[in-house]
């Protein structure tokens, strides 16, 4: 029984995972790792598995512990503390489609909108962001309309009780992926009354992903942004 | 054990019901009567009761029952189909204070909105109604600001994401009562996405009443309204 | 006090929907009616203002009680049953973009990926049907995998655990719409247990609509397929 | 890619927040901190861009290591400990309008209601507070009816059951503005049934805010009590 | 294989049921028959097995169509329908320990109000009732509080927030079994508000039954009251 | 755009569904209709698709619309009332395995029962029923043991609070299957406390499926049961 | 504005508390301190408040921090460390009425059953505890129910599924109250599963009080236990 | 009153626990120590009291504090970190039965895994282990097809969207024991996402067990596996 020895093994070999080295071929991106309940040395494992057949590799929700063995371990790392991600780009990945553009109500969803905004760049595409411009000053959002309406799909990240989806949608013909986050307190539920404003938006076309979930948000957007003539 | 006749008493006078006849002077208007799981024979004797000793009955929810038993028991009943409401003014209650907005976001929320608008009439109020300005087309919005502006107090009323009250509320400096209705279908939960949007509100100073409870946001406009000069 | 006449005005004008025209310029259709709620001479009423400006209008979840009067009193009417849908097409919208798949889990899914299917070609895309392919017989999708690949976009609807949507992704490098349908019992909890697998999916890049929200993926998906050279 | 330097800057000038300089003017008083989630630097960065247009300043929920950091870098700056508010009034507003009541009913309740006075008091308004007078005991709050009924606006916070908002709003023709707290365990689940009791007072014209949120609570009292001639 | 055989079986011997004859010797008092979700058939069926050695039965949630079927097959038997109750007391059984009150705070709280009364009456127990002694007019609770004092134990029915468990039991040094109702709509969800609000009463003592469970608290009351030296 | 022919040609052929006839070679046991939301149509076009290359056909949930369209249609087709259940046995499947207990907690809980029952007998198994042996009489339980103890796999049905396959588990050495039933009201949230209740069994190896769910604890049970040496 | 030397005073006397003196005329035993959420200054000074007036002093869910504080600054304190209680008896307060069982299913629930049973002995009350007595071995149980049938009033405690009160309920003609404890994981939901499985008793006359709330449940018993001639 | 000295009695012997000597005899295996909640030296006692009349000792969610004072006082005892499981061996139970397959879906879900396989393996049973074969790669799951197969029974262990149960089910007739883990964030609540993608399993046959249950799915595994002839 190998249990006893698992941990350690962990260090060398990923042994405990099972590297899905097709996934680039399938959806055009290698494996991505998510560190949250692994430990560093896991993480650096899988990163060199990956290494071994690619070219790029991303860790999001990267932890303090994380951080410095990665950076020591992975030659070419790079650590981008807003957005919580650990990243290598030992050939940037050409700039294909549109503009992205990550769009956030407020400073404390910065974290949730730069994981976005990483990933996208990571992945090959052009990001533009327009940070704290939450509808309690609509004003602010009616003022960049027109950079909005030139991107090909929005990200857009709120908190609390999630509105500014709805506003941005009802503005534009593009597609608007809105992320909510855990950003409140009391029946903000950790972000589920945003995730409900979202799911109701009353703009229609507006779809949405997990809490917190600003790489899904970026996959989504680097899916429809890839597809499209630059 | 007098069970068995209980509910034929009950058309006769309301032993089953104990008045508070001290309400008006508790709380400036007579009890009120919440129509729906009370038998028709039920409102028209409670109703008959509280005209015993005031000018004006208010009966809310009634369903296609109540109206015409009540129309026919009750003498000066008047039937506001829009807004499910039976009323008796005997004496109008003189006009107080300024003026109360409702507004409503959209085509479905009309029910609660009257519902609201003519109970605010009823208990002395004057009302200004602006319908059908939801946040997916922002512009209706901005274009009654500046009336909105001159409302003592806002009562607004939104279902979906129940984004509403976030942007009005965002616009003037006066106070937002917001009435989270039960429209919409599968995660708007009969209306609980809309209420914890309205909780959670990112502007300030927005109160929030029960689910489709238009009578409860006009009863709160009523006190604030009554006390300012008009 | 005007509330009494309200729905008899409704007949005849729509003074108590005040519709978006502007909707077509900002974004790329006129505004939709959803009928659930509405009364026939209010579905008829509304339909009849956005055809004042627009040559195509788009009805849904049209219950039994509005089918006849819409299609005796709207000229050029048509009702899609099996997506409950009565539409105008005036004017065909040119068909822009690639092809957007519409992909469901079992038989009882159907009417909300019809609902997806017609409203996007309604709005002038392309559309292919991949029907009852749920993941309890995991090669019916792996035989349809190269079809799907050739898609700008798919909506993928599945009710019960919602898994479709991740095995879906998984295999592609399209964007994935997914729709959660109230098919199901118990634990279902209408929709709910498959809107949250879908959210929690492991496949990046999945985002979600409402539940049997058929009508909101399709817009989606026709905002992304529009931007794509045909 | 800037994201690196995010933090540094946000220590000089807050690049990562787009102050609503023009909210004084729109909802008469300026922009609030919540410093839940921003760090010590992020909140005197934003409360001295405010300042360079604004003689007061209040941030909330202020934690143990936000007070130091701005009693030293805010000029004027005062520490309302019982309330978790940081505070600069360069010129104390003038008192307007009648007086606010703060009712509390236990201990616990004491941080979410001295947020709610000390905010009325910064925002201009006078305060009168009443704690401790929970339901267990209800000749505590018959005592004190008289002195209530003479306030403009009544704040009552209360946990567990959160019943004391609608044994207050039975006495009285004031409106009330009902705070539940967190305050409980098991079935409180934090606050959830008392907002609940609120949201279901059988006593009419209660209102309510998020749990916890004093603040809000003190919002909408400024904005109903700045109205009453004074 | 017998299955398609059971429902006729069902009308002339319980075989589906196996009733529990020992009841009346751990328990005193025999089984009682729900209702809900049984044939008339069924009901009759196993009322008439209990009479084949009990003196008493207890039927409750009948519905309309229990009723006619009941008595006429069942001697002696009674309907109390205000508490939805089907009775056959061949011998009444002798009354035992004090009083017990039974309060509720609004008509739509009958039903439950008088399921609980009579199951204490024909479980051989003296009742009391107050009814409509709601928390919005607290003097009507402070007008009964001397009767409710000399009662052995109180059941307390009210639906909404519930709150007046706590207001009763907070004036007395008697054991109160808090029932809540579905009564209310929106936020209420079916009486869980009520319920919450009763678990987290700050009325120490206060135990709570069920939703609706009127005959539980009576079960409960007449197990206290049994004990009392009347 | 074939939509409106789709329901018309469903009577004739299954072309909405994809039957997945290689079933019975992965699984033993060929598709199994489900006939909630299904037309009577439909469910008789999908039974003889699957009778065009198999010999049993089950088809569940069956409502009064479907028996007497699938008894003319489909020859040899019985009708298991208390089951819900329709079923072709063309040829019967050899017994295989031991015995099934089914035990169920009352009569309420019958349907979910006998659901389970006749899907075991259908299936292949040999089925003992043990009814009406709620935890409120434990000594019905105890008085079963020893029969139970036989069997090589128990399917326990109980609502409510769902504690009987705790007590079953704790007295014997085989697998217990725990099918919740949504018998009950109030807190008992259709059926979701039985299963809560269930799932947190102090008695291990309990295993739950869906609430009502008698099909599915059946299939479990027949796929132990199978691989025991009978 | 005084809120900066509210906590100082808090130590010398209780001003932020208004202790509730006539609680012991009106309930039989003075206020009840609960430390969680206080200072143990709050606690020391509500405590000499409470004896300034009466001979005993219960303080329930004492931490670490209050414990030595307690001891040296209260007269005659007493430590229960099993309970999490700090009690003063002064004088002992005589013994009234008959038994109170307390009844424990699992090692985890002790805590709770301590408190459960010293606030019994507090209260005047006589205690026998029976624990580590759950359903998963039922001869735990069975055997003790002679001496369970000779108390007047039972408190049960358990966690998980909550079954035990329903099996002990089912034994006993004695009442039942029933303690739902936070022990368990996942979808115990910290006590959630066995208070609905408690609410949802098949054994009639079961009371249910909030999740670890020994205390609530002592009072109970004890309102019961004290009418019982001894 | 004996409650201060409970604790230091609990170090010697377990008076606090009423350990079921008898479950062996009923069940096959005894009583299992549940670690959380529990002191070392409780752990301890509990273990010795057990190994007084049994060979083996199962002790499971061990934490670091309780692994130290185990090894030591226990003889023979082992740590198996991986699973978190502490046990004793003092004869091998025989190998009965098949082999039972132990799938997981991501690394994260290894501590569930390994506590499933080691108790299977304590509890005498063969297992064959299957890591990190997720949904979002189905090459993998079909590549293990044949080895699954074989076995007598299936663990299946996912968290997130908890898709895996069903695909593998689809492809088996073996039954399938489904645990979810509290692996993921946001509307993963914990693990509630998982667990009703399991229950609402659209492969038949799929059981489930409470979130992160590991060790219940080995006993119901182990109860099914020793059944079969090896």
């Amino acid at each position: 029984m190998p249990t006893r020895r698992l941990p350690r093994r962990a260090a060398r070999a990923p042994s405990f995972a099972c590297v899905d080295h097709d996934r680039t071929a399938r959806r055009g991106f290698p494996e991505v790792i998510y560190c949250e309940g692994k430990t560093p040395a896991q993480v650096v494992a899988i990163a060199k598995e990956i290494l071994s057949r690619a070219d790029v590799v991303l860790a999001t929700r990267a932890r303090k512990e994380h951080i410095r063995p990665f950076l020591r371990a992975v030659k070419g790392a790079r650590h981008h503390p807003a957005a919580r991600i650990l990243a290598v780009e030992r050939r940037r990945l050409p700039k294909r489609g549109g503009v992205v553009a990550v769009v956030a109500a407020g400073t404390s969803d910065l974290p949730v909108a730069e994981e976005a905004a990483v990933t996208v760049e990571v992945m090959g595409g052009r990001v533009e962001r327009f940070y704290d411009v939450g509808v309690a000053g609509i004003h602010r959002i009616l003022g960049i309309r027109e950079k909005l309406s030139r991107c090909s799909a929005l990200i857009v990240v709120a908190g609390m009780e999630g509105a500014l989806p709805s506003v941005v949608a009802g503005l534009l013909d593009k597609p608007v992926i809105a992320v909510p986050t855990s950003v409140g307190y009391g029946t903000g539920f950790g972000g589920v009354a945003a995730l409900l404003g979202m799911l109701n938006s009353c703009s229609s076309g507006v779809t949405v992903v997990n809490i917190d979930n600003g790489f899904g948000a970026a996959c989504a957007a680097t899916l429809i942004n890839r597809q499209i003539a630059s």
